[in-house]
This record gives structure tokens, sequence and C-alpha cells, in this order.
């Protein structure tokens, strides 16, 4: 029950934070939606840091779902050469767009919530240096096996990866400063908006390896990725 | 004098917001600052957000200066065919990381800053499609030139000058995202992460360029644009 209501907690600061934005949300708003006492949250987290914080675990521990390489499933032979694995780059790139999506606080505040809490700082300056580690993995053995060709050398693979990675990461936030309606419009507004601006990012991002790819390949990535993002209902 | 004192009180708001923060600095400190009254710094500025409207301005009429296309300086003629210039997505990028430089506040805070103003959202929302559009229409007559080759169609264009955009737009926070160490170090320090961040954000996004060049151009390009960025000092 006490560990069911730290839950319900989280989950509503997310749900608060996702529609106003997290400096407009405090402690006694989320008690507030969950008609539990101040008291009883205080138990639980000594402030919103502390929620913010554990979203952050939360959404980090869904992406290491996504991020999973197959070979690490499949093999415990840590020997063997990494599996040759076409489908990861879509899965990671919409498996990361529905967490920002279900997470939006988190990709449209990023920068001032590092900056405001230290401690978060340090724990996602080491998850992203690792996503990205996980990303070149997932495109190596891709490059060894010709279906990523022309890339250039491991500095180049590097740099790509790393771009990727970045466009996807502020898709979000850079489809805001493009539109200026005002943010306190209906949720389904915002929900619609919210869901160009991953459509458009999963482009952006898919768009960098397009001349590293066969152009059946690369179109055959767009229809999935597209037909994926089709499916993402946004709350 | 009065028209100087106006600014004097960007000048010394920028300085302030770059070291501090927008969110860390009010008026009262821009006033202190510059040894005026807080009763001078509200003749010529109503609020916090009215300066930073001024500096973005500013900014902006510098940029405007960067973004002009030799073509239509030496030709009044609009219907002849832009110029081609091999030299101007080198000019803007350099430029533009420069501006980001200067104005660094801005370059950091930029969703936030836009979300707690409309007005400021909206002139921003407006230039950016501008630059981006302009980003296009340099790199069309290098497109036809064949000095940027196998871009595909219209569309494949717009995406990899948009992404181009994204990447240097971001390049500072992102930067800071990986990076946890105190931002309360000293000057010299914080410029170092600011030319490191700039610098890597280049290259970033010349690379985008890389698959639709020459070796040589390419490679040409990298050393130019590090010459360029070299000869930057950061207040």
């Amino acid at each position: 029950m006490s560990q069911d209501t730290r839950g319900r907690i989280v989950d509503a600061a997310i749900q608060l934070f996702n529609e106003r934005g997290v400096a407009a949300v405090t402690t006694n708003h989320v008690a507030g939606h969950l008609k539990i006492s101040p008291g009883n949250l205080y138990y639980h987290f000594r402030n919103k840091e502390e929620i913010v914080r554990e979203a952050f675990d939360r959404m980090n521990a869904e992406a290491d779902e996504v991020w999973r390489l197959e070979s690490t499933e499949t093999s415990a032979d840590t020997a063997k050469p990494p599996a040759v694995d076409p489908m990861a780059l879509q899965r990671m790139l919409v498996g990361n767009l529905k967490l920002y999506a279900r997470y939006l606080f988190f990709a449209r505040e990023l920068p001032s919530l590092l900056r405001s809490d230290p401690v978060l700082h340090q724990r996602y300056a080491a998850v992203s240096a690792k996503r990205v580690d996980q990303l070149e993995s997932v495109m190596r053995p891709l490059v060894s096996a010709g279906l990523i060709h022309s890339v250039g050398d491991n500095e180049d693979l590097r740099t790509l990866v790393e771009s990727a990675w970045m466009v996807g990461l502020f898709c979000i936030p850079y489809a805001e400063t493009l539109d200026p309606t005002p943010a306190a419009t209906s949720a389904k507004a915002r929900a619609k908006r919210t869901h160009a601006a991953i459509e458009r990012g999963a482009l952006l991002v898919l768009h960098m390896f397009k001349p590293y790819m066969d152009a059946l390949a690369y179109t055959a990535l767009v229809v999935i990725v597209r037909t994926e993002l089709e499916k993402l209902t946004l709350a």
C-alpha cells in the first residue's frame, strides 16, 4: 500500500508536470490531485526534486528495456561478434520517442532541470553517454555487414550517431520554438502537437542515415517508423 | 546619453544573464551592476522581460548581417539566379555560433525563455523560419552547381537544412547535459566549456553535409571552420 502510494505520487506528478510544466507544480498540487495529505506525500518524498529524480529513474528503467540489445539477450558469450540487427535502429528510435512523449516534461525541460539539480545532472550525463555508446554498438555490426555503407572511420560513425541522438533528444523543444500557440490549450491540442513534433523528429533522425543506406532499405525504414508512431496514443 | 544608458543596461543584462542564468538576475542586479538607480532603469525598461526582448532584437539584427546573402548585396535584379557562394555555409555556421557564444543565455535557455514570454516566442518563431529558408536559399545554388550532390529532392534538402539548423541551435545545451561540472566555476572555465561545445557543434553540423560533398571540399570546409572558431575569444 505504502509502495503503491509512492508510485501513485510519481504517476500524478508526471501527469501534472506534463500538463503545466515542472516549475508550476508544487508538492501540494500533487497531493491535492491524489486527494492525500501533504504529510502523506512528505512521508514518501522530501521535495519535488526527489519526485523528479524518481520519475527520471523510472523513465530510464523503461529505456533500458528499449535499448537492450538482442545480441546480449540471446548470447551469454561476450566473445561472440555482436549480432546484425537491422531493426535495432528503428526499435531504439521509436522506443525513445515514445518515452519522450510519456515523460514529456523531461523532453521539454531537460536543460533547466539538469541545471537546477546537480544529482540528476550526474545521473543523466552517465545515462546519455551510455545511450550514445549503445546506439554505436548497434550501428557497428550494420556497418560491418554493409547495410550501412560509406560511413567513413570510427570517428565518423560516432559523429553520425551523436547527431542522431541529439536531434531525437531535442525534437520536441525544437518544434515548440517554432510554434507560438499558447501552451494552455486543450489536452487534445497538446497531444496533437507532441505527436507532430515526434513524427518530424523521427524523420529528421532517419534522414541522417539516408546517405548511408540503399534507397529501398531507407524507404522501408521510414514506412516502418511512421506506422509504429501512428499507433502511438498520447495521454 | 539616455539612449546610451539604454544600451548599457542591455549590455550589463546580457553579461549577467550569461554568467548566472536569466532566472537568477533581477532588474535590481542589473541596476546595481551599472551603479544606476532602479528608477533610472525603470525609465528605460518596465521589467526584465523587456530587456530580454531588446537583447533578442539586438542579436537578431547582428544575425541579419551574418545571414545577408552575397547575391542580394551585389544584385538588385531579383530575376537573376542566386549566386553560387561556396563560402556561405561556413559564414552562416561560424557567424551564428559566434552569436550563440555572445548571447549565451539565449542559446542555453531558449525553450524556457520562449515559454515564459509569448511575445518573444512569436518573434523568435518568425525569425527561425526565416533562417531555415535562408539556409536553404544558400544551399540550393550549391546543389544546382553540383558542389552539393546526391541530396535528393527539395524535401530532402529542406530536411537536411532543418536538421543542421537544429544541431547548431542546441549544441550548447546539449554539451551542458553531458557535463555535470557545476556551472559556478570561473569565467575562464565557463568560456572553455562554451568553446568546446561550439567546436563540437560545428563539426556535427558540417558532418551532416559530408555525404553530399567531395572529400577534399569537405576537408577544406572543416579546416576553415576550425580556424575561424579558434580565433573566437569568449568573454
